[in-house]
């Protein structure tokens, strides 16, 4: 051991006696669903938290448009009003939870936490998705911590894994179940045959689904936590605006019931892999209705649960499960976040870890492969007049583009799926399974498809991912 | 923001400032698989892990009685003897690995290592399960940390993600399969039918179990690793002298047709729970095989894979999914270790958290519930002449202690499972289900049951766990 070391040690452990069992003052910015949860958390397991930190996790203020509703916590002894910036000022706030969300007015509050030196648990995946360049900037110029286990899989410690846990390996890739509103609406399907819009109608009941689904069930939030998957797992920037994103509202029962026939299960995932080819080092990021096979865990996911399947040269594959949501599971998540940022407060330590893991200055911007150059097995669901001849032709349109039929399934003249609308108006559809082929080539094929008289609806295609 | 705190901050920051790109020296003690396996990816991922760390960690030495062996490793520039004490003492190494295994030896060079205040990174599990207090103590009195992720669960970041990722769970039940070789040897019986020891006969051949199995099939291993976990879960002291364990030489294949038949599947699970009733709290700790939901994701969990369920108050059900041994997967838990320790030391710190979560002053020791008190349901396979009156003789017994039968599946006469020793010799099973009752009831009207003229053989039970 070097001298110099040998001294800094000295330095750790003096101050490690000096840390007492004087409370941390935590401030909390909205106090919604999510909110009351960490109320909830850091009250109820107060006791835990102390005897695995040391020192009490104490609840000091909280901020809230609504000052009224009755959110069922105990407030005694915690300010509570609607002004965010005297939260953050107040000397007695050391740690400051955002869970407004949104991304103009959370944007604001942290950097000017950050500034004030104060650490910042987050949820917020869209605005990390969106500025999180210039807010780990900031943070790191101000020697100042930022945590968002929460962000992605909710109550899963998928990110500290990826950072921490699986930090020997060079990842090859991430499959993952990260939006749990399009996981129960594509397992009702599945169970009950219904429509992707009376499954949402119900969700949206039972509150499963919010009022506007736009952002779930189009494939946002997935692609906002992708996002910071992609950028964690390879050490890339953030780059959400290039991440090509297709929701799961074209879905229909006849795709799901074709995925069981012929062994898969369909998922909305949010996928992101390393590429090393002659173009260089570049990276797959993309959310879609992807098939899956159904003997694999992630396809064994059902309901609004989340799953991560990270695959590392090193470790091989694992896969991470939990809730994805919820107030209990997301508090979970930033409560962890707050012990971690707490510890280092005490020792007055920022910065033992990249916030993306791999640091600042090693970040570089990685291309992304246009999804032209994906090259894999297709689901293609045609839908044509029920005359003869045309399975005929759409064999041969997409032989002369070199894509191989590994099997064909048409239904009989007649045939109508109860919730498929083309169905019902006479159509029916002619479902493929192509052998391993450039999508670009797919692509093309399906646009001289889509061409002829008989096809009377655009072809649908799902993605297969078969290493899972 | 308090006065002091702000100066232990500037202090940090000019500390981070002082971080070069120096390296730090690794000491690996122990070049077997696993060895080898740290060493290669050190080498291959060397550049990742700078990009994450901020400076290079250098394998510098390495010690191991065969010091002759071609591992497959470029050793240039590495010190390679057989002296383990003189790379303790070695000032170039600042980090050391223990991977000799073993519990006499390895406790000294430990040991030695912290008392030099070096870090160690250990895959221990049995010298931690047995000494853990004392090398626990030794470590935290010298300001040195010891990191031992390998230890359960292999490359699965298991321990961190109890330790920080769910830090803010009050744990209620840790479920898992944490033995790869029984996981494998419980697969293959259930796919081929075959019995359980030409079962281990193939997997003695193909390397995937030991000669002498008994650490592995009799459950030792895995009781190691649930008293590490139970300790992280609950803040109870080591206990593994105290573990029930029961391995799985006994388990038939027509115990996991039965299973199949009744929705469960057999798996060998360390199990930890936490329990508060009249007698206070207590947890419950123990390694058995276990019928299981075959609908739940650990049923899910084939050959020499590992995945540990968590359940927690706030996140709900979590799971763990990885590769549970190997050189590559471990080498990912042990290096992740390193890169962990790494930063402390750089940073002058030790003691972030505390090896088993809790701080060691708050940790308790917590009763065990003893077996008898457990409740559930079971299933019982009793080994009877096959004559009438047989049943209705058991049925009496399970119904005088309270005991009612949920089903019961009789072989016809002249049945023998073709791998059951038992059936050869003429005798036929009754396999039944009971509904919820005390495992002291059960056993004791196994003891009655057993003494029946007509019972040939010891009832086998196998509990059950409904809530994965």
């Amino acid at each position: 051991m070097i001298a110099s070391e040998q001294s800094e040690r000295a330095v750790g452990r003096s101050r490690a006696k000096r840390v007492g069992s004087q409370s941390l003052g935590v401030g909390l910015v909205g106090f919604g669903t999510i909110g009351t949860g960490v109320a909830t958390v850091l009250g109820r397991n107060a006791d835990l938290i102390t005897a695995r930190l040391g020192f009490p996790l104490r609840l000091v203020r909280i901020a809230d448009l609504d000052t009224t509703r009755d959110r069922g916590v105990d407030l005694a002894g915690i300010v509570f009003d609607a002004d965010a910036n005297a939260l953050i000022d107040d000397p007695k706030v050391q740690l400051v939870v955002e869970l407004i969300g949104g991304t103009d007015a959370a944007r604001r509050l942290i950097l000017r936490a950050l500034e004030r030196g104060k650490p910042v648990v987050t949820a917020n995946k869209a605005l990390l998705a969106l500025h999180g360049k210039e807010i780990f900037e900031v943070a790191r110029r101000g020697g100042v911590d930022i945590a968002f286990e929460a962000s992605v899989g909710g109550g899963i410690p998928i990110l500290r894994s990826l950072r921490e846990g699986l930090a020997a390996n060079r990842i090859e890739s991430v499959h993952g179940i990260i939006n749990g509103t399009t996981n129960y609406v594509l397992t009702e399907m599945e169970k009950g045959g219904a429509s992707f819009d009376a499954v949402l109608k119900r969700a949206q009941e039972l509150g499963y689904a919010e009022l506007d689904p736009s952002i779930d069930v189009d494939g946002i939030d997935a692609a906002h936590k992708i996002t910071l998957l992609a950028a964690m797992a390879f050490g890339a920037e953030l780059t959400f605006k290039e991440v090509p994103t297709e929701g799961i509202r074209d879905v229909t029962p006849l795709d799901l019931e074709a995925a069981q026939e012929f062994g898969y299960r369909v998922r909305l995932l949010g996928i992101t892999k390393s590429r090393r080819d002659a173009k260089g080092e570049r990276i797959e990021v993309r959310v879609h209705p992807t098939m899956i096979p159904a003997e694999s865990l992630l396809a064994k996911v059902d309901g609004a649960m989340n799953a991560i399947a990270v695959h590392g040269d090193a470790v091989g594959p694992t896969l991470f499960y939990g809730a994805g949501a919820g107030a209990m599971p997301t508090a979970s998540a930033v409560v962890a976040d707050l012990v971690e940022l707490a510890r280092e407060v005490r020792r007055g330590i920022a910065g033992r870890v990249a916030p993306l893991s791999t640091l600042p200055e090693a970040l570089v911007p990685k291309p992304i492969v246009p999804l032209g150059e994906l090259f894999g097995r297709s689901y293609l669901r045609f839908t044509v007049q029920d005359r003869p001849g045309v399975l005929s032709a759409i064999a041969g349109v997409l032989g002369t583009h070199g894509i191989s039929i590994e099997s064909v399934s048409q239904k009989g003249r007649g045939y109508a799926h109860p919730n498929d609308p083309e169905g019902a108006r006479g159509s029916v559809p002619i479902v493929v399974f192509t052998h391993p082929a450039s999508e670009a080539a797919v692509r093309s094929a399906l646009d001289a498809i889509d061409q002829l008289p008989e096809v009377t609806a655009p072809t649908r295609l799902i993605r297969i991912e078969e290493e899972l």
